[in-house]
This record gives C-alpha cells, sequence and structure tokens, in this order.
C-alpha cells in the first residue's frame, strides 16, 4: 500500500510539473498535437489492435461478461472514431485566456478574471478504451495535464493508446508527463489517486453508479460528479396526445442504455383514462415492460405493480415506471423527490403550467414539448462532452471545454496599497 | 450518534423543502425580508445583548482564551455593523434569474441557460456572531435556505441571532424552515452534516485551517473550500525601491492576522545587498521578526534562520521569511511549490517578468506592483463577500453573491425527438 502510494503520488507530481509548461502553451502548439495523436492512432492501428486482440481474448477466456467485452473490443472503424473525434475537438475554440470579468477600481487597480487551466485533471473511468483518447484530447485542448485510470479490463489497451498519443504529442513540444496514465489494477488506486489533494485539481469519474459514488465517498480532491438519470415525462392534461406520444417513445426507447432516457411517465389523471392505453400499446410494441401505481392498474390491470424502489431506479433498459398525478404541483413534487436532477420533461400546451414546472425542477436540464434523450454536449452545440454534471457546483448538465477550466484573478497597480 | 444523525438530518430536509418555496420568491420579498432582520437585529439588541454577556461570562470562567472571548463579544456598535451590512446586501444585484447563454438549436430548440440558488447551503464557522447575520443575508438573498453550524462558544448567541432574524423572515413571506441552525455541540455532528448529500447542496467551511481540512476530509457533499493564505511578494531586480517598501510594509503590517498579508519576501539577488536592509530597517520598526535564507544572513547576520517549514507557514503573525532567488523564474517556481494558491505580487518594472508572472502564478489572485492585500469582495467590488475560495472548482478568489449561485438549463421545444 505504501509502496503504492508513493507510486501513484510520484505520477501525479510529475503531471502537476507537466501541467505548468503545458498552461504556457500556445493553441497552436496545442492544436498540433492533437492532430498529431489523431494521425498516430491511425497509422499504428494495426498495433493496438493487436494488443486489444490480446486483451479480448484474455476477457473471454476469465468468462467476463458480453456487454463488458463489447465495449472493450477495437476495430479499425471504432479507431477512426477517435481520431475523427479529435480532429473535431482541434476546430474548437480556445477556452483559455478568455477574459470574463474585468474593472478599474476608484483607486486604479485594474483588475481582470481570465479562463486558465485547472492544471492536473484526474479521469477515472470504465469499460470504453475510447474514453482514454476522448479524455487526453479534451484535457490537452484545454491546457491541463491529465492522469488517466481506466478500467482494469481494458488497462493494455489504454496504455497502449496512451504510449501512441503521448509520442506523438511529445514529438508537438507537449510536455512527456502531461499525459499520465495509472496502469495499476488494484482499486485501492483509485482511493489513493482520489486522495492527492493538490497534486490532482480535480477529478472526474465517469462510469456506473458503484465507480461514482466510490469517487465520492473517498475523495480529497474536488469531484466533479457526472452520472445517473432518473429521468421524467409528465404529459399535462392540455398535451397534444401525438406530441406526448412521439416524445415519450423517444425518451424511453431510442436509446434506452443512456442516462437522459426516461424512466418514469407521470400523467395528469384527467386523461389518463385515454392518453395510458395509447402510450401502453405504442411502448409495448417496442417490448417496453410497463410497471404503474394503483391507478394506473385500474386503467390496465395487466401491468406490472410499481413499488417504491421503482421510483427511484435508473432501469436503463426498456422498463418504465408510470404514475397518475393530480396536478403540475404534484408532478413537481414526485420529480423533486425522486429525480436525480438529470433531466425532466413537461408535455403541455398550457404556459403557465410550463413556467412553473421550468421554474420548480431542480434539474439540470428542464423541457417543455420535447424529449430528455437532448441533454448532450454536441446537442447543445458545445461540440465535445466531458460528461454530463450532476452536481450543483462548478458545471451542470453536459460539459464542454469550457467545464474543464478554472478563472484567476491578475490585478495591475502602480504601488496602491490598502488603507 | 443515531439519534444525532436522524436529528440534524431532519433539519436538512425541512431546509431542502422549504428551499424550493424560497426559490419561488421575488427579490422584492427577499429584500423585505432583509431589510426587516436588519431592522430586528437593532429593535432586539438588548435582548441579544443579554443573551451573549451571558455568554461571554461563562466563557471567562471556562477560562476560554482573551481572542476567543474577544471575537465573542457583542456590543450595540458591532450589532448595528451587522444591520448595515445586511442593508449593503439588501442593494446588490439579484443574481438569481440571470440569463447566461442563450442558442437557438438548428432543430428549433430553445436553448437557455440560468442563475438559479443552490438549494441549501451549510455554512460551518467558528467564534464570530456575526458571520451569523451575514450568512443568513448572503443565503437569503441568493435564494438559498442555510443551515448553520457556528462554534461551541457562541451557539447561544447565535441561537437568539437565528431566532431574532428569522422571526423578521417569515413575516415578510420567508418559509421559516430557510434558515436552520444546528445547536448541537458535539464535534461530530459537523461529519453528519457533511454526509447529507442530495440534502444539502454545498458547504461552505468558514474558519481555521483544522475547521477546513476536517470538512475536506469527511465531506461528501462538494465543499467550497476557503482559507489559508501563505502569500509571497517578489521584488525583481528592476522594481522601484520606495513602491517595494511601501507594498511590503503594507502586506505584511497593515493587519497581518488575515489571510490576505505576506507571508515570505523574495528579493531578486542583484538588488539584495541593497533593498534588504532597508526593507529590514522598516519592518523591524514596526516588530517583524525576519527569518532569512543564509543568502539573507550574509547580508543580515542578525536575521534568524528560516528552516523548510517556514516556507510553507501562514504565520498570521508579525513574522516574515526572506528568501534570495536568482531571478523569476526562481520566484515563480518557490511561488508554486509552497504558496497556498491564494494571492502572490510581484513589484517590477520589467513587462515581460510581469506578463511571465501572472501567467505561471498559479493562484486566485496575482498582482503586479501592488498589495496582496486587496484580496477582498470589497476591494473587487463585490460588495459582499461569502469568503475567498482557495480552490479552482466553482469559485476562485472572493466570493461574491454570483458563487452562491447554480445554473440550470431551459429547454423550449415544439415535439422535436432525438434522431
Amino acid at each position: 500500500m505504501l509502496f503504492m502510494k508513493d507510486h501513484v503520488a510520484k505520477q501525479a507530481r510529475r503531471a502537476k510539473e507537466a501541467s505548468r509548461q503545458l498552461a504556457c502553451l500556445s493553441v497552436e502548439t496545442r492544436n498540433a498535437a492533437l492532430l498529431a495523436m489523431a494521425d498516430a492512432l491511425e497509422a499504428n492501428q494495426e498495433e493496438i489492435l493487436e494488443v486489444n486482440a490480446k486483451e479480448v481474448e484474455a476477457a473471454k477466456e476469465k468468462g467476463t461478461r458480453l456487454n463488458m467485452i463489447d465495449r472493450l473490443i477495437l476495430n479499425p472503424k471504432r479507431i477512426a472514431g477517435m481520431a475523427e473525434g479529435i480532429r473535431q475537438i482541434v476546430k474548437l475554440d480556445d477556452p483559455i485566456g478568455k477574459l470574463d470579468f474585468e474593472v478599474v477600481r476608484p483607486n486604479g487597480l485594474k483588475i481582470r478574471r481570465v479562463r486558465v487551466p485547472f492544471g492536473v485533471i484526474g479521469i477515472i473511468y470504465e469499460a470504453r478504451p475510447n474514453v482514454t483518447a476522448d479524455a487526453i484530447a479534451l484535457c490537452i485542448k484545454s491546457g491541463n495535464a491529465c492522469f488517466l485510470r481506466g478500467g482494469s479490463e481494458a488497462v493494455r489497451t489504454n496504455k497502449k493508446l496512451v504510449e501512441v498519443m503521448r509520442e506523438a504529442a511529445v514529438e508537438k513540444g507537449i510536455p512527456e508527463n502531461a499525459i499520465e496514465f495509472l496502469s495499476i489494477i488494484d482499486r485501492d488506486a483509485v482511493v489513493v489517486m482520489c486522495r492527492l489533494r493538490k497534486l490532482i485539481d480535480v477529478i472526474i469519474p465517469r462510469g456506473g453508479a458503484g465507480l461514482i459514488s466510490r469517487v465520492v465517498e473517498h475523495s480529497t480532491v474536488p469531484v466533479i460528479e457526472t452520472g445517473t438519470g432518473v429521468c421524467h415525462t409528465f404529459v399535462d392534461k392540455t398535451a397534444d396526445f401525438d406530441m406526448a406520444i412521439k416524445i415519450c417513445d423517444n425518451a424511453k426507447t431510442q436509446r434506452p442504455s443512456v442516462c437522459n432516457a426516461m424512466e418514469t411517465l407521470l400523467i395528469h389523471k384527467d386523461i389518463a383514462e385515454e392518453f395510458l392505453p395509447k402510450i401502453a400499446t405504442v411502448l409495448r410494441e417496442k417490448n417496453v415492460e410497463l410497471r404503474g401505481d394503483e391507478a394506473c392498474r385500474k386503467i390496465l390491470p395487466d401491468m406490472k405493480e410499481a413499488v417504491e424502489d421503482d421510483w427511484s431506479t435508473e432501469y436503463s433498459a426498456l422498463i418504465l415506471s408510470v404514475k397518475i398525478v393530480a396536478d403540475v404541483d404534484e408532478a413537481i413534487a414526485h420529480i423533486n423527490k425522486y429525480s436525480s436532477e438529470h433531466s425532466d420533461a413537461i408535455i403541455t400546451n398550457d404556459k403557465e403550467n410550463a413556467a412553473k414546472f421550468e421554474q420548480q425542477i431542480d434539474s439540470a436540464a428542464v423541457y417543455v414539448n420535447t424529449s430528455t434523450r437532448f441533454t448532450d454536449g454536441f446537442e447543445f452545440g458545445f461540440g465535445a462532452e466531458i460528461g454530463i454534471s450532476t452536481q450543483k457546483l462548478h458545471a451542470r448538465g453536459p460539459m464542454g471545454l469550457e467545464a474543464l477550466t478554472t478563472m484567476k484573478y491578475l490585478i495591475d497597480g502602480d504601488g496602491q496599497i490598502r488603507q
């Protein structure tokens, strides 16, 4: 444990030192490095696929779950996707150096506030190796050193990706230790990493609820929590039925495994008798399992019963809990009680109810007459996404490059002293 | 312990519920409540002073340190100061509802990002009862419920202040539980409070290094760290000596107990022989104890020796560590190694060195030719200050009202679904 601590701290310290140099590099240098990294991934495709194939083989032998293996597998298309993702990041505006506040005080002091890199960003993630490429590119673009810790199943593939990208970056003037990868498989390494205050400036966990709560529980480094989505759609009594059905169908079935998919449908009591059978038919055709409260089951007796736990469950699957509510106030109260504060929607033609819903729902993204599936950096036009923050500190909702920066105050004087 | 947990969680839950209502109140209502609270403090002055006098008496009997007792004492002037502080906060712009990003996407979705209250802000602080009034006013102004935990020495005074202010606020329409005060003296209550994720949205510790590290260590609620200042001033070889002496004197002696006072002076080697005796004379006249490195002690042999610990110590007293450095690069390296990333200054007439210092020093406030003592919400023109953040997440440097808000995305559509 002691050896491990020293080892992890040493890597973080190296990254910290590199981050000082990195923060002074021009955006041209950072972009050139990104382009070189994208090219290098494609140029070294064969070697990468070879390492990956061996790792996939080993995972199969170990009896790893099939969906885990699917996430681990690389192929030419996935590598091209990583390279293309990096080239997209090159095109984005530089978030560094932007002046966002400026004032001259009565005593003549000139105060400016500018966006600067954090320093070292720790990213702790699970199986998918594309996160490695993505995280490196977003950090380097925003002038940050990164300290990565991927899933143990992908450690060899990730290590190879890091090697290839680092070599390309160094040739373009990026300090070598600006990209550090923690290859110790021991789960305790995550805890050690989370406690390196002052060496790592922020930690972003990307993965399942277990990983995220582990990081939050142990971290003394500030964390940006990304994560779980228990998303709701409330169909108000004035809703256009066709629109409501199209939106609910999209929110539940278009990609049920992601965090912005709908998990609970709330229906206004005055329309429930007519609306519930309609939406149930559409969703059941797509194999969605419906779990209803008592009122629902009076209308559709063949619905499974929803129990208390259902209201706070992120199914990430073709399951939907359904509840009938008296009005927008009950809908709001239910959502604020059970929502993970990610994305919630109202379908209504009542402007007052829409406004009330927008004001009172305490979530990162609040929707009127559209699908919760839009909570996404690309859909919001940010051009990149490091994750979706479900906390309120620093960043909330889809995080673009700006979320990877902090600020500092620069104060210029000519001898002023405090009275 | 279990009883305490339930008790603290119950208070937090009440505050959370109240925060939903509070978030919907107009700024007129919030301001009216603030004015009523200021009036109430003055109207109930006698009662407050009576409770305070008894508490001071008890503290004296217990043998509490004199400087602690001094911080605890209220008098008519201090109460007037609290009331005046609240009235100043009334005059500030409402931070809530500000639109800070807006876009219409190609698919017609209208996306807005607005500033909203956090919900419940936990504030954990030490002796001074004026923090109670200040914290309540800043939270209510920014639409947040507050959950306060003051020092045990001041618990009766704080409780009385909360009672008086809450009663006045409720009369103006603020929900009663929007102001919760934790009166359990047990230190473990702080730990319990720090772990109420989802009930408390953010915790701000205000106090000494011990309190802050205790909160950071145990909290699973996101923390905004305020705190320690190991601030530096580097006198470059091109510095104007008169200006440098005036600034160093101010930074060290004007109020040595505060976090933005200078703790370490760095001097360029080419001017050290001339500058060090001059500044030493000025500071020693004001009873500043100087602790120097070897090079300093060659010039002034009667200086005390600075040991390794000195470079990272916040003296908060009339003590100054002094080091001679080869150039601006060594000064930057020293500061980035030992600084608490609070406030650091360069005194120079070399524009390149000034720019380099501003770019490379990784601190909340970086000064050129002026005193570090200016790191302060009022001096920056924010009109109020909840503390000075020394972390990089969410807020850095002096925090005004905006630091007490988060944002949410409001997305309006007319039936859009994700493709």
